[in-house]
């Protein structure tokens, strides 16, 4: 994923602390470096860590509650009232613990955040050795802890202003739900905190074509514009699905240095449309991936969205040309730090960035032969062939085996919660 | 897959020779039945073996040979030549051992094959346990072993009366390939010797919108009139693809008992359009699933297909309640064994039904918790979750141990082919 040096064969990676200080020809590093600790690479791909751009961990808990159902019946009778019912710090921890269980598995080793009680997810963050954008959800209506705008923004503020920059894998973020659920002056106040205190912004923005009708018959004009309008376009933005947008959108975003995170296999879930994300690709914009919620994916899984992207944009455009495997690797790890404004700091393997790296088994009998890379990285390979995740210099799992969460207990808890859910639901289908 | 008993809970299958014989509540079961043999099923899901509806198995030694090409220069500057130079009987063993390697470890217990060298296909069918439709190609251009149509048709029609009702697990088939190389005199003779040898035929029908072009241009009609005017409507057909159809050719499907046998991957992949699935299961027909060959995927998951199909009809619709989960399911086990014509024997976990079936581990942490099976199998489990695959009542593959393949000698064979086709790639490469 460094453009200037795609693919080294027979090579080394040198990590010192959180960085990587040497990587090139395996003899060469041999020769010029003593390590204390080796991992072992052969019949392995190296890559960057995978970089999930949009999610809502702690929805694990809810992974495939109710599915297959119009967005408005799925929304209004079961997520809103569950998570009014559940959603406790309780259970914010377990549904995060699970889901950093699930995406150090995968490789994943950045994600971007947005889920009610921040500072459980930022706890979980710091111990289970993963990095994170976290962002704290405010809304103009009552969600788990607040009665509304005012007293979810003064939280979220209150957040930032406690982790900005104070650890070195955790970046906290402000997190308006969407155009449709914040007033504009609401998002105003935002912009204004987070240039402030020059915190990141992370935000639904143009996901489905209801909210494009809801911009267009409020405010004559599109949801993009819109945000743009109200200032959001001249902060630090990462912005989650980018769906209905038209050529102006586009060139905004690329001139804006917004970040777009596209999330193919949600948006199909749900039946949102497809994002422009080639004409986004070709103007410039810096395009990542996101799982979205394990809710409406239903799971974490960056290898299903790198290959889904690959597949969707050929099918929409009728053309096998687009997206090539190794852009669709590329939205998941160069480009989408990009989006996610941390393109100085990871997303290559490159000397001076910080060692975010993964392993992969490519040895499996049924996944062979192997010519090409990218493409069986991106068309047949997956989680299960991860074998190592690196955050920072610190091996979160190896050979299979998570060093930083404790299995039996994550179960117990989780089973707790899943139990209390599926009395709920049960109780609710007979009620009905 | 049983409409009338759809989910069992702590329930025992009974097998004798290659049928299931009796199932039910595990106690009951327990005290009629005194097994020579048990495999334990606790924290699994037992279903209908999955059948692959359309593959060319051997192509899997093609797996990601070259990607996101168009489709022109894919099949001529590329898949044509490395056939033309490679195919041989013992690159067909080979590729065929990895595809049914392959296969079992993802829990396919029927395929349908499409590809040169049939009797080396059904001779690795025989060995591996798989049960498959093998069908036999012809063409009138030249192929692997062929000058044209003559030779290729005579040779399938050797083939089909030598296997004919001669393998409990090996239906033999022809396969004209498509309506647009395939003359229409020589798709009236296939449908004279299918008939007359009560034959099954499978066949390319209706994929891309060339094929509608020419077919339109010179018959001024649609594909799947083409062929059900020339009789193959009244044969028992598999018709794989049907992306680019209308109304009449749906109702003609339907009321002829066409299988139809979707293969998402390969029709996004090769920007083919969207097959019309929903229409076709509302007007009643069988619509199956595939794979298509690894070439084009690049894999043989069907875990991957049903995911896919259940995803890309809420996108097309726009439609979050299209194609459920359950309905994904079954179009890989009730319904396509209905499309391939054997609804009467597989596809079903039932009294009387062949035992090919298969176990998945449901208990792994990163996809807990579980509330539905049916959605749970389709958004979330995968391949790798197979951990039992039974054939005609014998054990192909036990704690993902397979059982009657030779993995050390598969992977011998695969890279001595592979190596082969890497360096012709290479030498193609340098000459561009």
């Amino acid at each position: 994923m460094n453009p200037e040096q795609p693919e080294l064969r027979d090579a080394a990676v040198v990590v010192r602390g959180d960085r990587i200080v040497a990587l090139g020809p395996r003899a060469d590093i041999d020769r010029q470096y003593n390590a204390a600790r080796t991992i072992p690479g052969d019949g392995r791909v190296l890559l960057p860590g995978l970089i999930n751009g949009h999610t809502h961990t702690a929805m694990t808990l809810f992974r495939g509650m109710v599915d297959d159902l119009d967005l408005m019946t799925w929304l209004n009778h079961y997520v809103f009232p569950m998570e009014a019912r559940f959603v406790t710090p309780e259970f914010v921890r377990t549904g995060t613990e699970l889901a950093c269980w699930e995406m150090i598995r995968g490789g994943t080793t950045t994600f971007v955040d947005m889920y009610f009680y921040p500072d459980e997810i930022a706890g979980v963050v710091d111990r289970c050795g993963l990095r994170a954008v976290v962002a704290s959800p405010h809304i103009d209506y009552p969600s788990p802890g607040f009665a509304g705008w005012e007293d979810s923004f003064a939280a979220a503020t209150d957040f930032v202003s406690r982790w900005q920059d104070r650890h070195p894998r955790i970046t906290p973020a402000f997190a308006p739900h969407a155009p449709y659920t914040v007033a504009p002056a609401h998002l105003q106040a935002t912009v204004e905190k987070a240039l402030a205190m020059d915190a990141v912004i992370s935000m639904h923005l143009a996901e489905a074509p209801a909210e494009s009708a809801y911009i267009e018959e409020n405010f004559a004009t599109t949801p993009v514009r819109h945000v743009a309008g109200l200032g959001l376009y001249d902060t630090r933005l990462i912005a989650a699905h980018m769906v209905q947008l038209d050529a102006e959108d586009i060139a905004l975003t690329a001139a804006a240095r917004v970040g777009a995170v596209h999330n193919p296999t949600s948006n199909m879930k749900l039946g949102a449309g497809v994002s422009p994300v080639p004409a986004m690709l070709a103007a410039g914009v810096n395009v990542g991936l996101g799982t979205d919620g394990a809710a409406s994916n239903n799971d974490l899984d960056m290898w299903d969205e790198i290959r889904m992207a690959a597949l969707l944009h050929k099918m929409a455009s009728g053309d096998p040309t687009a997206l090539p495997a190794g852009q669709a690797l590329a939205m998941a790890t160069r480009l989408g730090a990009a989006a996610i404004h941390m393109g100085d700091r990871i997303g290559r393997l490159q000397v001076g960035m910080q060692a975010d790296m993964i392993q992969l088994d490519v040895t499996r009998t049924h996944q062979l032969p192997l010519y090409d890379v990218s493409s069986h990285l991106v068309y047949v390979l997956g989680s299960e062939n991860v074998q190592t995740t690196i955050v920072a210099g610190q091996v979160l799992m190896q050979d299979r085996e998570v060093l930083t969460l404790d299995e039996s207990a994550l179960r117990a808890s989780v089973h707790k919660a899943s139990n209390a859910i599926r009395r709920a639901l049960d109780e609710q289908q007979e009620n009905e």
